[in-house]
């Protein structure tokens, strides 16, 4: 008697360019299957090993305040700060740098429409 | 090279409180040997076959609008209505029916503290 998280929702102004942001970011693929695909009203990314989805819907407004939901990222084959360099490159921005001397810490960054993240230590950084 | 979703993070007021909600919506359990159990401060909630848990951090303030990101569920072993009538026996609201005559569509509920969430048909309702 339990739910299933079936997919993370985001509400967009453009999902076809949060969607694509968040594929680099994960790796998950657009279902070319997915019914949705050719309108661009939505866009659904999945994880190649199953477990929830990010869904982009549009919205007619824009972001307004910090989120009371977000995603934290745990680079797969990086470091946290090269993972950080490589968001930044993809079009993230850097919203608070809580990264202290002994190399604990994480990175708040924010999507292209200024969705909030955090990107913690590696697996290898954390042992 | 690309990182993984390790948490879906909700900002709250009352993280216990929060977190034994959203345990009862999914079946996600806190781990025992998590080092911040007895603080309360954060809670952290898993699910059992892996995947991204569910991280509720305190923060000073309330929710203020409407969340830009949410999350859809699908009931495992129920219908969708037998679903939305058990979660607001847990304390959840009723925020958006979006059901229609056909059998589609979807209710959109709030948590405790007021974070949107939707539940969908169960798989057997949607095949």
């Amino acid at each position: 008697m339990t739910s299933l998280v079936r997919h993370i929702t985001f509400d967009c102004l453009d999902p076809y360019r949060l969607a694509q942001f968040w594929s680099e970011v994960t790796g998950y693929q657009e279902d070319p299957d997915d019914p949705n695909l050719p309108d661009h009203i939505e866009h659904l990314i999945l994880p190649p090993d199953g477990g929830p989805g990010l869904l982009f819907v549009t919205v007619p407004d824009g972001k307004t305040v910090k989120n009371r939901l977000h995603l934290d990222l745990q680079p797969r084959d990086r470091t946290r700060d090269q993972e950080v360099e490589r968001l930044l490159g993809l079009g993230a921005t850097l919203v608070d740098d809580r990264r202290v001397p002994d190399g604990k810490g994480w990175v708040v960054l924010a999507d292209p429409e200024g969705n909030e993240f955090c990107v913690l230590r590696s697996a290898a950084e954390r042992a």
